[in-house]
């Protein structure tokens, strides 16, 4: 603060920005006025942008329409589409002058996106709140920037979803990929099906009318909304109503546990498809997307291997494996998607010479299916390597990108084909509680992939954004804050949690699957301890990397020792604050051993600095015993990493070569 | 946390609590199942408490109706009334021993106060989340229990006033006073007159279908929804869109200042009759509770006797003065209020001989207008002592009883015509920001004397379990701490507040009605200094109070005495870290002083405590130099306290005789 930021400091970093002289001062005569063909997105998005102005400065600001005299001109060249489109142009232009904004744009939604920019830019200056005078011109790079959210292993009320279009909004996201059943759950009412939601979700659903309010709110934010029904896998939820729909007799019980099953639709009966006909047909009517997801991964085939009726169909049909039986269902599937008005998409799976170019291929598996799907004239979208459940740091995201990898070497016209990417929190390890947390704001990373020009990549850069970008979120109500600082509370029973708060400061939960793989999870599980309440990424570890590297590249500044010796000191002397805290409560026992060996991490890194910073090196007898301990402290437990520990192995290990 | 709190830690303190063996776990196999004639309440009451006790708990609680094997079982014996009256019956019985729960009520009421309860018991124990074993037999002392929240000088959001009503849920609270009009804004969508809210409003009001569904939303929490429209006076928004109703000719604008104003309506006007008969037939179609609240405070009757014709009018009909035409008026407004089937409430300037008895009368002026209602046999409401907009401490609302007093000498009968009290959020100073910190947890404090025993009076005991309420809102998505949280990172413009929170965290606001007397306020103005952050009442400087006492008693124990130097130290070196950021922005450089005075008032504090602990006197020309310090720095700096200086000053001059 006191220092206006620059138009670079946001994010996702716009296309083009022309710096300015002066600044565009926020006070009580703010006043907006809107013009050319701006639909009624345009209005609700200034009464929620004038809103959250008023939210951030505390300044008063009515929105006092046909007013005089008005100081930020909206204009919108057209109405835009009815049903939002992958065609439609989101570019918008936004000129900040001392003497007021005009922000201009072709359709709606570069309106939209236009006003997230102006709300991102607002700082306290000398004059007050303010926005920098400049001139920016942006536009995306992608047409396809989605968020998937996993509604079916863990439910997720209406609010959790409105919370996170807010955010979505705010990064320029523009799909909602809403993952509403699988084996775990089926999470939306069915007036041609009911049994669907009054056996396959444990009473969790959302009604029509919850559902049609979403795609409203998400509309209202230039957020398409694409629905995934997961089949023919990944289907358990579907069959406890109508188990008829199987490839093996039931009864079935909602799957409780994660992982790939075994139950599949029976995809050579026609009452199956005559099922799927209706099913879809409903629901291509409350959905207005043109696209329709039908999943279509892990399919393992082995109901389909025990039952002969569907060996003899495959024989018959001459199909030498599941695959060849799957991409028969895909065949009909697409056209009944097609007939309802659709466009087909599915995991990468689908793709198969049989099916029309038409379709959506989204991958997870990686690149190499996109390029192949552009090869054959479908479109593809990314998601590998955006899979926000395995707990990666944001930087991991960054680095990948949709046209790298097998897409690079696409033809242009190919390239074109790849839309864009989704980033997927799937749900095994989330509830309301603490998805917000794992979503944001790691997913800022993949909005700033998807949105800036290939060449933004600086991380140093990216990662001082997403810290203000989490500060911004904040504002806008997202949790994974709030309830981070709930869910310490909880642990420890009262709000006196600063020494948890520095333990968990350098703590991360385990990556990738081995939750899945090593504990004992299911949907009954209490997701309450302290592996589910870190953050994802630790920005103090990262921080205290990067000043260890320094440290060792002899660049640090003498403040910046100064500070390595404050942490340290703070870690070594933290459990004897926490250890009796820890004895009181059943979940946070667990951590004892780790609030312990904190103490132990930080005295030796205070002591291998104590010997680098006299030159010396250390004897190798301490350095061999301190190694053999941070080894061990290197390794999970309680499900966490503490992620001071490869800083402090590198400053121990520098303590032979000095 | 680990021990489990007992049935008397909750808020408001149950009427009568018999401890049980043992404790009632919470775990997945939690189940609920209804019976008797409980309604849709009821039924929603449940779906909140599981996704609170979920939220609490971590714990996966789906809704699983009709399931077999319930350990927790509701009865309600009743339905209870269409309209929430004031007669129904709202206690319940909870039942909980190690083997299950009960909970019995005779209406809905009861079932959902019951279920707040339990709420507020679990906690973490050694095996797991659980509620401790015991009976709790519970019911309120007065029927009426309600919370005043001004939406007219500033407007509140249809989600501010929902999470205010879940809050009010949890403390038991049953009257949402919902203050629609006022000089300076007109609140609510008329049909029937929409030049109303056109032009009284600034564009912000609550349409009709907002209104229902808050109505609904505190129906469903077991609350009454009460509108106040103040007339005659109070009524400036009115007359900007209908001039013809005031007592001088127009144009009028809305008000924008605070303070009592002259405009009032002409209440010699049968046109004027016309106007408000027709209005009240609409609102009292909209809003379905029984009481219908016309404010009728603080008509000045400036205009009154600058209008020539109305001048004539109250010589015709024998007036003395305006108090006379203003009784009048009101007996005419009462009878239109009642032929729309509605009792009239208003504040105390209505009593007078010709209204009838069944009218309420709100007291904002003290207990003596109550009882003089309660001999005339009208009823009567306590708000004068629960104005939480005056910055007051908890404890002051907590010491204030509606049967204390002028009332407490009434007669038993007279007794019963006093219904309870009203805490009152006025909104010259709050806006949706800081309204939460306004409200909570002070207002527990107020429900507590309406709900509890007049003898539940113990100021430490209501302290302790303040604090735990206001973590538990916290939970339920109140704003107190989270948006003061933010509003010191907004200050601050980053989230690195530590030393800003040290220095707010010993401020208070100034009381009464120093801001609106010594500043240059309107509704224009931003409330966004560090005056409208910190919280109404400091629990640091209370805690630190208490520790002086106890050490000038010499009671404190070792612990306690470091922990006063700790504080003091804390405080004394504080201004170093924060004085540097306070120069960096225009909002903070106000307090640039008090954070200086901080470093002294530690120092000298640690000084004092330097000459007492060695038994010795101070000199006295230290102490006379200390003093006139501590005297200047008692004194508020951009209208803030440090509520430190006190008991500073209590250690100084203790210096003298020891």
């Amino acid at each position: 603060m006191g220092v206006l930021l620059r138009g670079q400091e946001i994010m996702p970093i716009p296309a083009v920005t022309h710096p300015g002289t002066g600044q565009f001062v926020v006070n009580a005569s703010f006043k907006i006025s809107v013009t050319g063909k701006c639909d009624f997105r345009v209005s609700h998005a200034v009464d929620r942008f004038l809103q959250r102005l008023s939210r951030r400065t505390g300044i008063p600001l009515p929105n006092l329409q046909n007013d005089s005299a008005p100081n930020f001109v909206l204009t919108c060249d057209s109405g835009g589409e009815e049903i939002q489109g992958l065609e439609e142009d989101e570019s918008y232009v936004l000129q900040l002058t001392s003497a007021g904004a005009r922000l201009q744009a072709p359709d709606p939604l570069g309106v939209l996106h236009g006003l997230q920019t102006f709300l991102q830019l607002v700082v306290q200056g000398p004059n007050g709140f303010a926005v920098p005078a400049m001139t920016i011109k942006d536009h995306p790079r992608f047409p396809w920037r989605g968020l998937l959210i996993d509604t079916a292993r863990h439910f997720m009320p209406v609010a959790v979803m409105k919370r996170n279009l807010d955010g979505m909004e705010a990064l320029k996201f523009n799909v909602l990929h809403w993952h509403l059943s699988d084996d775990q759950g089926f999470r939306i009412e069915s007036n041609r099906f009911p049994k669907l939601q009054q056996f396959g979700s444990d009473g969790m659903y959302y009604t029509q009318a919850e559902v049609r309010d979403v795609i409203q709110y998400a509309r209202d934010r230039g957020i398409r909304v694409v629905p995934e029904f997961d089949v023919p896998g990944h289907s358990t939820s579907w069959f406890v109503g109508y188990p008829e729909l199987a490839s093996a007799p039931g009864p079935y019980q909602i799957e409780r546990g994660w992982g790939v099953f075994d139950p599949a639709m029976d995809v050579t009966k026609d009452s199956t498809y005559k099922f799927l006909n209706d099913f879809i047909g409903e629901m291509a009517g409350l959905f207005p997307d043109r696209y329709f997801h039908i999943g279509g991964d892990e399919v393992n085939g082995k109901q389909w291997k025990n039952n002969p009726q569907i060996q003899d169909f495959m024989q018959q049909h001459g199909m030498k494996d599941h695959r060849d039986l799957q991409a028969y269902f895909n065949k009909r599937l697409q056209e009944m998607v097609s007939k309802h008005g659709k466009i087909m998409v599915g995991w990468d799976e689908i793709l198969h010479p049989d099916l029309p170019q038409e379709i959506v291929v989204q991958s997870w598996r990686g690149q190499k299916s996109l390029a192949e799907a552009a090869r054959r004239s479908s479109r593809g979208l990314l998601s590998s390597g955006y899979y926000l459940d395995l707990m990666f740091p944001a930087v991991r995201h960054y680095g990948v990108d949709p046209l790298s990898g097998s897409t690079a070497s696409l033809a242009p016209e190919e390239k074109q084909r790849i839309l864009g990417g989704e980033a997927c929190m799937w749900a095994e390890f989330v509830t309301a509680n603490n998805i917000d947390d794992r979503i944001w704001p790691r997913a800022a990373a993949v909005a700033e992939r998807l949105w800036s020009a290939q060449d933004v990549k600086d991380v140093d850069s990216m990662y001082a954004r997403l810290q203000k970008t989490s500060e911004y979120l904040d504002w806008l109500g997202l949790k994974h804050n709030a309830n981070h600082r709930l869910m310490l509370q909880r642990l420890r029973g009262s709000s006196d949690i600063q020494a948890l708060e520095t333990l968990a400061g350098v703590l991360e939960p385990v990556k990738e699957y081995f939750r899945e793989k090593t504990g004992n999870y299911d949907n009954t599980t209490a997701l309450n301890r302290l592996v589910d309440t870190v953050h994802p990424e630790s920005d103090i570890a990262r921080q205290f990397r990067g000043l260890v590297d320094r440290y060792l590249a002899r660049s640090s500044t003498p403040e910046e020792v100064q500070q390595m010796r404050i942490r340290l000191a703070q870690w070594r002397d933290n459990d004897q604050k926490l250890a009796p805290v820890l004895q009181e409560s059943p979940l946070l026992k667990e951590i004892v051993p780790i609030s312990r060996d904190l103490t132990t991490v930080g005295a030796t890194g205070l002591q291998a600095l104590d010997y680098l910073d006299h030159g010396g090196r250390a004897p190798t007898k301490w350095r061999h015993q301190q190694l053999a301990f941070l080894n061990d402290a290197e390794k999970p437990q309680a499900e966490l990493f503490d992620m001071i520990v490869p800083a402090v192995k590198k400053l121990v290990q520098a303590t032979s070569s000095q």
